[in-house]
């Protein structure tokens, strides 16, 4: 049973906190936030130990009565490896300054940059080239969104290029404080984006060339993408290439999902935890090849589609699982996903 | 003098009305309101001659107040062309009912069909071809922005292809009743959307493949442009094309123009009517040549970018003009454009 410690307890790690405990192979030894917080409460009313950064934290907690056990130190003692999910670049520094001293494995999200760690990690991609690595991040929600969805197409029929445009959501939905109200921002203004050469730690054979704008949404991430496939291909068997894949489903506007906002209703009444939507959805409308050309259109649910990478990346590291697959598989079957 | 009938005087009209005013060689005989608004009373304070389509409809204006000058069919006999700025559709049954049987000229808007008419125009790509004509359309804004562009890059490279994906506004700033509001919408669902095919009503030998989504925003239509270039062309070459290209600016992140918002507020510190923006915006950042591909990011100012499309239609089809830079020149002094 791996002892799992969560470092950072906000929109990702509360959510990797809650898909690790349903693992069977796993436990959540504790979760870690700076401050006090209605998710504090709600952590320790779940059962998960509740720790703090530094012993000067503490007070704060039990002047308003929410219960911790100590702090990160007193929990990496009793923990086998941690999941830092602390805010963009936090990680680099508490890699240095906390784990690698402490000699614990650590996995850390997208804000980090490759060079922190000593691979990027994506569950359907390159599981077992992380077997036994100390430091990897799993990485960020769009590029994992890509990774898969590129991952699948590349393996099934090659790719020679390809070209994405990337629409962001401009926050999360508990996001009051961030942009665009009526803008569309392109970011960064410069093509090509950051995403493309993202997409190559995981995928770095592959031709990618991305531009990124920002809407005034709360709801998923949308890529617009063009591919030039090496071999040939048709819009069936793309079709079945992606309804084989793990962590994608083909989505309909015909069926009435047109929108983001109808594919998050779709999570809401599949009733996920939090309403999340784990997999990558392909509108099989928008599947089409033309020549040798391939377009779809696919969203992201940039809250979530990382939560089982980490699962998987937890195994990885760890060594207690070797193949991808049955990682991959018990992932999927103990977080309720489709496939 | 050509005498200007502007039939329809929503989002289009009022400000074709207003461009066309503002020209030397014609003048407006008259607009046409269906029902009495805000806008018919402006109407008539700027001194326009104020009509309706039918007698039914003059009470109705008597009751508020607002003056009007007779029916459509009184204005036609007074006009020599008839720019027909009614909504979709609209136009088609306007040009066999009314605008043919009284032998009339008429332009059209992009929201009619291309077999609508004898030609679709775009005043930079082929003013010469539609001289004289009977029934033109004026493409529309998205079609207008991808004409203007494309159009300056094929004829001075060479376009093999061309992939752009549309991220279009929701609704216009006055347009209370449209969503929508926090979602990202692929439309159409399937790719290509019909933007490519409009776009070769202009520049049929244009391989060009486009999909699209609608973003909750008011301001502009953005573009992500990918070219695989015929001649090859360095990044300073493109910029040079853009450059010298009328009715096309390049604008700058770095100058504080970074988003959809602000390149509108450039319109108004412009002091432009309606503070419109009637050119085609790229961001110099973007521009981009990998290989012998082009990429860029253009917005589109979907109230206004045609309206000096509008007034050199006009010159085309009666003949008063039979230069297209001539045309160009006179419409983008007398609007007060940059180039």
């Amino acid at each position: 049973m791996i002892r799992v410690a969560i470092n950072g307890y906000g929109t990702i790690g509360k959510r990797v906190a809650d898909a690790a405990a349903l693992q069977d192979d796993m436990k959540v030894a504790g979760v870690v936030k700076t401050r006090p917080s209605f998710e504090a409460r709600i952590a320790v009313k779940k059962g998960f130990r509740l720790f703090t950064n530094t012993k000067d934290n503490i007070p704060a907690f039990n002047a308003v009565g929410i219960k911790i056990s100590g702090t990160l130190d007193d929990l990496l003692k009793e923990s086998d490896i941690v999941v830092d999910c602390t805010p963009g670049k936090v990680g680099a520094e508490n890699k240095e300054k906390i784990y690698m001293p402490r000699k614990i494995k650590a996995i850390f999200q997208g804000g980090e940059k490759a060079k922190t760690v000593e691979a990027s990690f994506n569950a359907l991609c390159n599981y077992a080239s992380c077997l036994g690595k100390n430091y990897i991040r799993v990485v960020s929600c769009n590029t994992t969104g890509l990774c898969r969805t590129l991952g699948t197409i590349d393996r099934a029929f090659g790719i020679k290029k390809a070209r994405v445009t990337l629409v962001r959501r401009g926050a999360d939905p508990a996001d009051a404080d961030t942009g665009p109200i009526n803008a569309i921002v392109p970011d960064p203004a410069e093509v090509p984006s950051h995403h493309g050469p993202d997409v190559k730690t995981i995928l770095p054979n592959i031709d990618i060339i991305t531009s990124a704008m920002v809407v005034p949404t709360t709801l998923m991430h949308v890529h617009s993408v063009g591919i030039t496939l090496s071999r040939p291909a048709t819009r069936e068997e793309v079709i079945s290439a992606f309804q084989n894949a793990s962590r994608i489903i083909l989505v309909s506007a015909a069926d009435g999902i047109d929108s983001t906002a109808k594919v998050m209703e779709y999570a809401r009444e599949l009733g996920r935890p939090r309403s999340d939507l784990y997999e990558i959805a392909i509108w099989k409308e928008s599947i089409n090849v033309i020549g040798d050309e391939l377009f779809w259109t696919q969203a992201v649910h940039q809250e979530s589609d990382v939560v089982p990478e980490n699962i998987d990346a937890i195994r990885a590291v760890t060594g207690i699982e070797k193949d991808a697959h049955k990682s991959i598989a018990k992932t999927n079957k103990n977080l309720g996903m489709i496939k």
